[in-house]
């Protein structure tokens, strides 16, 4: 592999996945992946008219498939490089419900992304993030990082759809942390314990001030400082709450 | 519903599965579940013969069909009777691979048992369970049980596809304990954390004594006695260890 | 050492700690610790005129002179004789207290029973543990429970001088565990999560039934439960809830 | 409170602390603690003639009247200011030890410094931090840090003397983050899980590349990063790790 290395983002909506688009563009290329080109197409356009170099890439990720073929898109636009950096952002949506009231399906929707998901991405990635990792001139270690959520440590009544896949999730995160190490690969899972302040949440807590919600941008500089840690500093696990978070 | 309480084992197999249902066949009649039938057939004949009774029934615990088939052999073996406890003992085989060598199908597979298993073997059992909770007469409180591994808790590398499973397993217990306990439901998960003493192990750890490895026999009585618990004392989550295991 | 072997409960109280001695007192011969005799007298007197036998003992759990002293009337009593169980049931009262308002003094003296007085029971009762771990007629492998609470785990806002000697007293039995189950002491770390049902709180959540606390006679029950494990099947650590605790 | 806030630093020897002190340095006037003169007699020497302003003061911190005298040395030395940051970084020497062989005077050394003296501690700083966190022109949040360790969450044997201490710690530190988060004060405990590279463990892991150890500027580093988190992202826990650890 040669040439510069890439941020591979998955998950961009209009909230935490842009964020996070946004600080990495400011030092490397990136490909954002999302199901919906909507999801992406104005934050590629904002990207690479600032200055930045972005491609957005509709990808069903819990498709072994789909995920094959945005990496067959992102190599033919970046050329067969490396991964600095790889954020795995995509979640199902969190949904209250009595457990015998659940589908099946409805409750296995969660794993597709969280499990299914994340593994086929983690695969797709590891690759590109090991190639960086055996490169003398890299800045930081390569990073993969893993979006999860309160649920990803408590197991609330009423969430067991959205508390299941969140837990393997953070599961898969440490032990692919575990395994690639040594390797030069720092994987971290950040566990984002409240409401993330994004168009779907805006009529939430609306009656609170602004520090009772988490801020997508401050999210994203937290990402990009877990990314600069040294190979002597890896952090695996962080939790992120607002200043007004009830835990 | 009436008629006496039945205790619903799935996960039957020549080890830990075999032992639960002989301890609780002493209270109650009880209903096999295995994928295979030579897992339970010695079985269901051993305990008809020394007094209590047993139906065995091949049942794929990932099929919501196949559940529900053995939930009708139940009922018309016996009657529309509650639950007074339902052990989920099903599992995949823990597998060591380093993750990019694990394909999506096996790394998929642990979750058909431990997530969508799990979860459509709680729907079926929570009525019949929840009914035996609002009987006067029951001696105790209808119990669920999910068997969890080390591998629950702890995420090792080279185990993705055992321990995020195991991880939503425990998820969803826990958050199924939660909603299910103010209708007087007992849910516990227990974590076993060592080699269990079972045919499939006997060439491991053969230089170690016998304290090495958990006995079935004891985990069946352990289970009883979560299950003897009153509604003033329950226990959501239990570790279980040899005497030598290092942990 | 000789004689039939006893067991030793500090933090005998009108609640948790009776009950645990009563139900111990039924296969032991019991030595009951409290800092006030008041808190045994009566005790002492039923289980003597029941048919048990049981030596109360006014001890200052953190003074290593007072606990040496009470082991003493201990041998004088029963003889040098082994230990099957020891309780350690003793705490300080939890207080909600802004962290700014604490006294040192107040903030330590909760490490004074469950952080130093923990230490001084542990190593007295230690050695007669091992000495009946070695004895081929023990019924049961002897065994040490340490009474825990929601704070072992949670450190709430206002609670710092009762979460943080929580916290100590759990590595504690934890660390303990893993020294001593090799010599066939089975150490267990019991996580009250709840209200128990004590004289103490008999105002508390008056308006609610009965199953909204913890019964201590169902604690006894399970630590005796614990305290017939085999030492193929170790439990370290067990949480207790009534049923209808939220969580 | 007037002036310029400055940053607090107890427990600063040759290692982590006085990298800690070197970083925070280049942003604020830094009070550096220590109970032995010569652990920051050349680092204030080093701040103050590259640029900084430093202050070192001879304390015992699980002393509460030498923490005062420290403090009212510090208002003569910078005014009656506010406090930007406080880093807790003091810490009794991990010790392996049977249990049955530790005096009572051992076990609850650590207590001195990781229960009594972060107590005192933080009683002394929150003032100043709550002040800063009061005044509009703070640049980041006023942040608390409490460095933890691996024994701050696994309690391994032979190690009660370090892991009940730290385990204390560790929820003294979460305590105090829920309580004060609504105040603004920025609340974090750092796991530093693995050995860390400075003088006293120079001929640890020697024959293992530097990977193997946590380098203490890159702590600082992570420190400072918590330090400039919004609000709106507070991070209370974080783990850190060396590339090669075994975790």
């Amino acid at each position: 592999m040669a040439g510069n290395p890439i941020a591979v983002i998955v998950g961009v909506g209009p909230g935490t996945g842009a964020a996070i688009a946004r600080r990495f563009a400011t030092a490397y290329p990136v490909a954002l992946l999302a199901r919906s080109p909507e999801n992406f197409e104005g934050l590629v356009t904002e990207i690479n008219q600032s200055g930045g170099k972005a491609l957005g890439v509709s990808t069903d990720v819990s498709s072994e498939t789909s995920v094959k073929a945005a990496f067959e898109k992102i190599q033919q636009e970046f050329g067969k490089v490396p991964i600095a950096a790889a954020i795995f952002n995509a979640s199902a949506r969190p949904q209250r419900k009595p457990l015998l009231e659940l589908t099946v399906d409805e409750f296995q929707a969660g794993f597709d992304v969280s499990s299914k998901g994340a593994f086929i991405f983690s695969q797709a990635v590891l690759p590109g993030l090991i190639e960086q990792a055996e490169r003398q001139d890299a800045k930081y270690p390569p990073t993969l990082i893993f979006t999860g959520a309160t649920a990803s440590v408590k197991a609330n009544a009423l969430m067991s759809g959205f508390t299941s896949p969140k837990h393997a999730l953070r599961a898969l995160s440490l032990s692919i942390a575990r395994e690639f190490a040594p390797k030069g690969v720092h994987v971290a899972h950040a566990i984002l314990d409240g409401v993330i302040d994004i168009p779907l949440t805006r009529e939430w807590l609306k009656d609170q001030p602004a520090e009772a919600k988490i801020a997508p941008d401050d999210i994203a500089e937290t990402y990009w400082n877990l990314h600069q840690q040294s190979r002597r500093c890896f952090t695996n696990e962080i939790d992120i709450r607002p200043m007004l978070e009830k835990w």
